[in-house]
């Protein structure tokens, strides 16, 4: 059994390959050139029978959705309907970031409903084996690490968030460089504190081939976490940040040398004026890998409306090459998201994406923003529900106004401006 | 009685000027001479008993919020409730957009109660007079529109959205142009009925100087209204939008002439890759004069969301040199807005031009993402919610999750990454 990256550079056309090609309506040839390169993946473990997905040159920017428990908050029927409201408004991916003692069966329930690609944080389930064994995180070993990815691999997951860019270097800038919000990643806090305790080098950064042997066995994406993410604006684009990009660019490289399929997060808290740099740099720094990104937010002063600093940062991201927008709900920096959260976090990724593609695909996408308009020009109110991004929200929206029974909506009503042209051009 | 642009030419600091630099932390030298060469424009009717508000060079990014009732919802309680919550979430002014036969009255009510500068689109009111005595708009003569704009004026209606660019040359290009949406402003609507109907010129751009001696005398800020702004994406930027502002440049030329303060309004839906374009344009054929922007929307597929699609154009607008932002709600191209979607719309625009902010005038509005990042490392909620966007929200997200005696949130729990973080530098 070859990885999607091995049958390409082969020159074969996977299964998988022509599934996604037809589903973007892209040519097949171009696809396996990109997933031989690396510039794009096909997100699926190689047991697990879902629909690949996707991700990075010439494909739509795609959209994940972070669900799963928090120690506070552990209720598995509610994480599942996350799955399946971010399924229904057009997530592309979940990741199930649980933690807390029930997070093993949370992810095994998550694969078995989810239709689309799962990706996890291996790190948290080797941090809660290791406090299951009354032990530090410092304590864990790359082989309880190995254990972890192995048997999630096993399960089916189809990507893994990897934080092996975090080094001694970095977080040495991390000391010395002044931020305001030292370490905000979760996974990246915990190697963190595992370097300084051990005084060591990250045991993920070190032991690098052998997770590459797991992934390669089950085609499990890499993707490869910035844990120096920046958490404050005022901190992005900083040496600790750049220095964690070029070792991420280099362990990209190796990954697609042994023939691992690979992608690279990226930020996090960004000046809307920074957010061009920061993807032109990854694209150069990482021989164009696809480039999944959390935001960026473009903000710090925004919680309960971080979807929309976000929206922001994601739309001139993608805009500009970024490939894959992990959401933001608007309970971000502030609780653990709940179902309404989810739904408005995946419809404001979801227009950011579609508005970058705008720019990077042209007419592909933009027909759908013209039949929209040619609907509005017609006062078609049924096909205006059907294109819309929300097709309940916008009926239930109009209709609720009190004038369903007219051709215009309560906001003009007859002074509708496309009625009066529309009697203009009638008249004629 | 000068205007404040008369005054600035003659080197005079009026009380008006100083306030507005004395709020916004900046040199008034610098803001006189804004003023003088119609930069900045300083919203204030000279009877208008209101704190003013400056728009344009070196001056925060403003929001508005269009408020007002519709022939199918009068209920003038309701858009004074709007007004009070525009005006709790940092609203810099409102506009009522009222139409239907109480329009007079709620004008009335709202220039009665507003605390901050209030707009009009006087056409509205003019097309309301004329069906009251049973004509049709295309009977509409210049003495009928000058009559409502001097009452206006008289009430205190500080500026005024006058589409006197809407020229016979523009239509033709809409009639030639195939647009898939023509016309989308209400009185632009109004204007090309009665250019259609009258095969004669706009008479708002025929009496232009009628209307600039109306607005000199109360030191009406003329807003040039973009009739022709593109109502889909696919319209943007073509020849008929072009054309208008190359009038409304011309138009804002004489307005300064005659000592008239004026802004210049713009569109509407644009690609996200042409936002800067139509902003750099606008600077470069309207002499600098403050761009006040309705979004843009960078996609038509939003309806129920474009409040984010709008935050996402207004932002990077805002970045490159927007003035003055106009909200989107929820409810746009839906319904008329109700609280809630006043509430988000002014938020989703605070957001955007605080991000624009950030790129133009750095440390002077980053001082507060940084303190949010401070408050953020410091685990000091009090704090975050005191600086975030919108203080109730985030302190009612957080503390109905269960964790409100908790120094953390109920996302990570007890793995919060800021924690962690800590405990290695208290252990150092």
């Amino acid at each position: 059994m070859m990885t999607q990256i091995e049958a390409a550079k082969k020159g074969i056309i996977t299964p998988e390959i022509k599934k996604v090609a037809e589903k973007e309506g892209i040519d097949v040839t171009g696809l396996l050139e990109s997933v031989a390169s690396g510039e794009a993946v096909i997100l699926k473990n190689n047991i697990h029978d879902i629909a690949p997905v996707g991700v990075g040159k010439d494909l739509l920017t795609k959209v994940n959705a972070n669900i799963g428990t928090s120690p506070d908050r552990m209720d598995i029927e509610l994480e599942l309907a996350k799955l399946k409201i971010s399924e229904k408004y057009g997530s592309d991916t979940v990741m199930d970031l649980s933690l807390g003692a029930i997070l093993n069966t949370v992810r095994a329930r998550i694969l078995a409903e989810s239709k689309i690609p799962l990706g996890t944080v291996p790190i948290y389930q080797a941090g809660f084996e290791i406090s299951k064994k009354k032990k530090h995180i410092a304590e864990m070993t790359i082989d309880d690490y190995l254990a972890v990815i192995e048997s999630q691999a096993k399960e089916g997951v189809d990507f893994m968030t990897v934080h092996a860019g975090i080094t001694r270097k970095a977080w040495e800038y991390v000391n010395t460089g002044g931020r305001i919000l030292d370490v905000v990643s979760r996974g990246g806090s915990m190697l963190c504190v595992w370097m300084e305790a051990n005084n060591a080098e990250n045991p993920l950064y070190t032991y690098y081939d052998r997770i590459l042997e797991i992934a390669y066995k089950y085609d499990v994406t890499l993707s490869l976490g910035d844990g120096m993410r920046p958490g404050a604006t005022a901190d992005a684009s900083d040496r600790a940040q750049i220095e964690e990009l070029i070792t991420l660019g280099e362990l990209g490289r190796r990954a697609r040398e042994a023939n691992v399929q690979v992608m690279i997060e990226g930020p996090g808290h960004v000046p809307l004026d920074q957010v061009e740099t920061n993807i032109r740099l990854q694209k150069s720094l990482c021989d164009n890998a696809p480039f999944y990104i959390l935001g960026p937010l473009v903000t710090d002063i925004a919680p309960g409306y971080d979807h929309i600093a976000g929206a922001i940062g994601g739309a001139i991201a993608g805009s500009v090459g970024a490939d894959f927008l992990c959401y933001l709900t608007p309970a971000e920096h502030l609780c653990l998201p709940d179902l309404s959260d989810v739904r408005e976090g995946v419809i404001a990724s979801k227009i950011a994406a579609h508005a970058a593609d705008m720019v990077k695909y042209g007419k592909r996408v933009r027909s759908r923003d013209d039949a929209m308009s040619r609907a509005r020009k017609k006062l078609d109110w049924d096909e205006m529900y059907r294109l819309a991004i929300d097709p309940d929200t916008a009926r239930e929206r109009r209709e609720s106004s009190g004038v369903a029974d007219k051709d215009y909506c309560s906001m003009c009503g007859e002074y509708c401006a496309v009625k009066s042209l529309n009697e203009i051009r009638n008249n004629k």
